[in-house]
């Protein structure tokens, strides 16, 4: 085997010898079970480093070529040929990667799977998911549903549901919804896997390669990977206390021609911040405006604290302009996958072929289930008691919080929802925190996530009070502080920080 | 007010008239409520016929410039302005249809969908479903397993599975396919909402605007509809009673470069037909040598009424070359919308990011029931049950058609699956046919769903034994039988059809 090396040629030397035995072996001048020079001796021949070689050869056994045996040295592979007998053939790896769309790489957090994940262990106290308290699922009574449900329904529950949900559910939902004050017809009622799937659905339809969409700042994160993974351009409205600012709001609804704004009107995730009744009616002046549908996310809003009770935007449009999103993942179960979405008819009938080329309905059982528990005021009962059980402990965080009295770091306390929202005190390094948390056994939520395009700066974490026990945002809350005060960065003066940064609350 | 028109003008009259006042309410030369000339009066005015001017309003009365009130006559609506209080402002109808991505729209039969809804109904007998007997549901097994689950796994039920699906189910599922020479560890495994999510994930994952698919012909209607939304190009290869034509595949390989091949391997919808142990051979020859992934879809494996038992083609691929899907729902129940994919980690990796954005997990209750109900054996037990039960009505259903001696109809009789595949007598018109059935009370799937580009002619029928009961079975074939000979075009010569065709069964 003469391979000859061309030193003045812009091919790797390694390259030159793969390519030379490759063509080789391909024209059949070297035949099955014909063993190559050893590495060693190819180098010395070649006056190469043996290094060359050994890269060549790599090369040649990637692309199925040769295979090294001990004992036996480098050997030509049988090539694959279509004659042979099935069980003979050589079988080059198969590349997956050189093959996909490579269009669907998402600019990817995979935060929430790891959140996800880490609820299975509980090794360390996580204030980092969004996800109902254990002890609040009304296990019982479910267990009562079903063997009703079984007697009642029977083999109903094992088969197909029509493409737009469970008729009795639609129902259901929309009495439910009407005693929140938004009239919908059945027909205008879809149920989906979750509302995650009705803002896929949402972004599958209106969102082209480049089109923008306006959203709150900072917002829930799974929003802003799926009108990015579909090609949109996120933009960011900043929000106050009353929620999306709408002067900057119609500034950008100016400059740009967004396809929709999204938002979550009430408790939104993962400020907690509530839009106000006069943002609610200029927000929709302004959509009507300029023209521009609204997806409205009210997956927090019934998990209220207080007495005031803000009607939706669905409930407010009389126009159709509003998209309603609901879902049962937060006031009772993220694991049923059962949400709805509330729009005209225009809409529902685009999202059913979506629907139907995706999963075809959702879960049968759950969905009767559902029903029933909504038509027997569960339901509401459920609220009441998560209301009770959610608002003790945003205050019991709350007092925690402030009982270590820890320098600069503020928060609102949200009047509903599931987070609160802190700002670090300025002298906090976040990534240095992220450490010092895990290693005093604490989890929480990063703050890039949330914005559409990182974070404004490394300055709030988010906090979840809802899925840990008493005793945990007790501990928790002790090991976070704790990692605060050793986060800092000594060399800031200690006295820095203005007065009102001193009072914790703002 | 003046209107001028230009009868030279290419512009239509009553175009002219509308922008004409519509120009002066915008820039407010007409004011709120100022009242328009009658439509009679306008007409005489300027010497048009009324129709044009009714025409003319309705389009300014569409585009929410003015309204018409009786005793009042048609007046200028207030204009819309960002000054005006909420409840006064006038909303223009939104246009969604003149906003949403106008690449969704699918290419699509509406088939599934109305006889998903058909289902629910009784009124005719339907042979076009493909889901199991109401008569096979294990409701009494399920009750119990649910009463356990929630004693054993309590609030888990409740709460979010990992993004691949619950551990105890992909453990499950991995012994399963152990059982049936299947080799996948369970992180190869991930839980889908029933195969069609998988189907949706592979062409998401692969099929870039233009890529050729390969599929057998005919074929599952779903995957046709998902790839072509896709915008992948579909091909059809043709089968026989062995599976797909693996010559002509070899063609179709050489001609496209196609990104895959999908294919149903055993007992294929509609067709019933099972690809031979040879050809399954010769298959992975071929996607070895052109190194082409097959998506493998097995949803009708298991449901063998013969004692061949093929091993499916991700059993006999030793190269990571399939992406095998199952699925609970032609086995058990469609309504759990349960499946799986067993692939590389590359490929269920990617999968779970599609995941995430779509709807995180699959319903948690349900994952964990068919857990229990697995490894209890009782799905064994309920796949020797429904065999027994689907062979016999298949047999019912032949024994059936047989009876009425329908010159020219033809049909295999299925080793396995859902469906009978019937060839229509030549002198039948299928349009006729349609008619006539629902006519008669029955109902039955068309072929033109089954093949990429429309049918190759109006030939065949797929007839669903599993879903009707005897008794409906023994009425719908009396229906469709009369319906058929009713069909008939008279004017073909009855005696036309050669010897072989008047055997029923090839």
């Amino acid at each position: 085997m003469t391979i000859i090396i061309n030193r003045n040629c812009s091919t790797p030397i390694y390259l030159q010898i793969k390519n030379q035995i490759q063509q080789r072996i391909l024209s059949g001048e070297l035949s099955d079970d014909y063993v190559l020079l050893s590495e060693r001796n190819l180098a010395k021949q070649l006056k190469v480093d043996r290094s060359t070689v050994v890269k060549a050869y790599m090369e040649l056994k990637a692309d199925g070529l040769v295979e090294s045996f001990v004992g036996k040295g480098t050997v030509v592979l049988p090539q694959l040929t279509k004659d042979m007998e099935f069980d003979k053939i050589y079988t080059p790896k198969i590349h997956w990667n050189q093959m996909i769309n490579q269009d669907t790489d998402l600019e990817h957090h995979d935060l929430i799977a790891k959140i996800m994940e880490a609820t299975q262990y509980r090794k360390i106290i996580s204030f980092a998911g969004g996800i109902p308290a254990s002890n609040t699922y009304p296990i019982e009574i479910f267990k009562n549903i079903q063997n009703q449900c079984m007697d009642k329904y029977k083999e109903k529950l094992f088969m197909p549901t029509s493409i737009y949900g469970c008729m009795e559910l639609r129902n259901s939902i929309k009495n439910h919804l009407e005693s929140r004050g938004i009239n919908a017809a059945t027909k205008e009622i879809m149920i989906t896997s979750g509302s995650q799937q009705g803002i896929y659905y949402f972004a599958k339809l209106f969102i082209e390669a480049g089109d923008v969409v306006l959203m709150e700042e900072p917002t829930y994160l799974g929003a802003i990977e799926i009108f990015k993974a579909a090609k949109g351009k996120v933009i960011g409205v900043p929000i106050d206390k009353e929620g999306i600012k709408t002067d900057v709001l119609e500034n950008l609804l100016l400059r740009y021609r967004p396809k929709f704004i999204y938002l979550q009107s009430s408790f939104q995730n993962p400020s907690g911040v509530t839009l106000s009744m006069k943002r609610r009616k200029e927000l929709l002046k302004l959509a009507y405006f300029y023209q521009i549908p609204i997806l409205e996310d009210d997956g927090y809003g019934e998990i209220n604290f207080s007495e005031n009770r803000l009607p939706s935007l669905k409930a407010l449009d009389k126009s159709d302009y509003v998209v309603y999103l609901g879902t049962f993942s937060k006031a009772l179960s993220l694991g049923m996958r059962i949400g709805w979405v509330a729009a005209n008819e225009f809409i529902i009938n685009k999202f059913s072929k979506f629907k139907q080329i995706t999963d075809f309905h959702s879960n049968t059982m759950t969905q009767y289930m559902l029903s029933e528990f909504l038509n027997g005021g569960y339901y509401q009962q459920h609220i009441k008691k998560i209301i009770e059980e959610y608002k003790s402990k945003r205050d019991l965080m709350c007092t925690e919080i402030l009982k270590y009295k820890v320098d600069g770091l503020q928060f609102s306390i949200p009047e509903g929802g599931y987070f609160l929202w802190c700002k670090l005190p300025e002298n906090v390094r976040l990534t240095i925190l992220m450490n010092q948390a895990i290693k005093e056994g604490v989890m929480f939520m990063p703050p890039d996530p949330f914005y559409c395009n990182g974070s404004i700066g490394d300055t709030y974490i988010r906090l979840n009070y809802t899925y840990p026990t008493r005793e945990e945002i007790k501990k928790g809350v002790k090991a976070l502080m704790e990692a605060i005060k050793k986060s800092r960065i000594t060399t800031y003066a200690e006295g820095k920080s203005r007065t009102n940064d001193r009072n914790p609350i703002i």
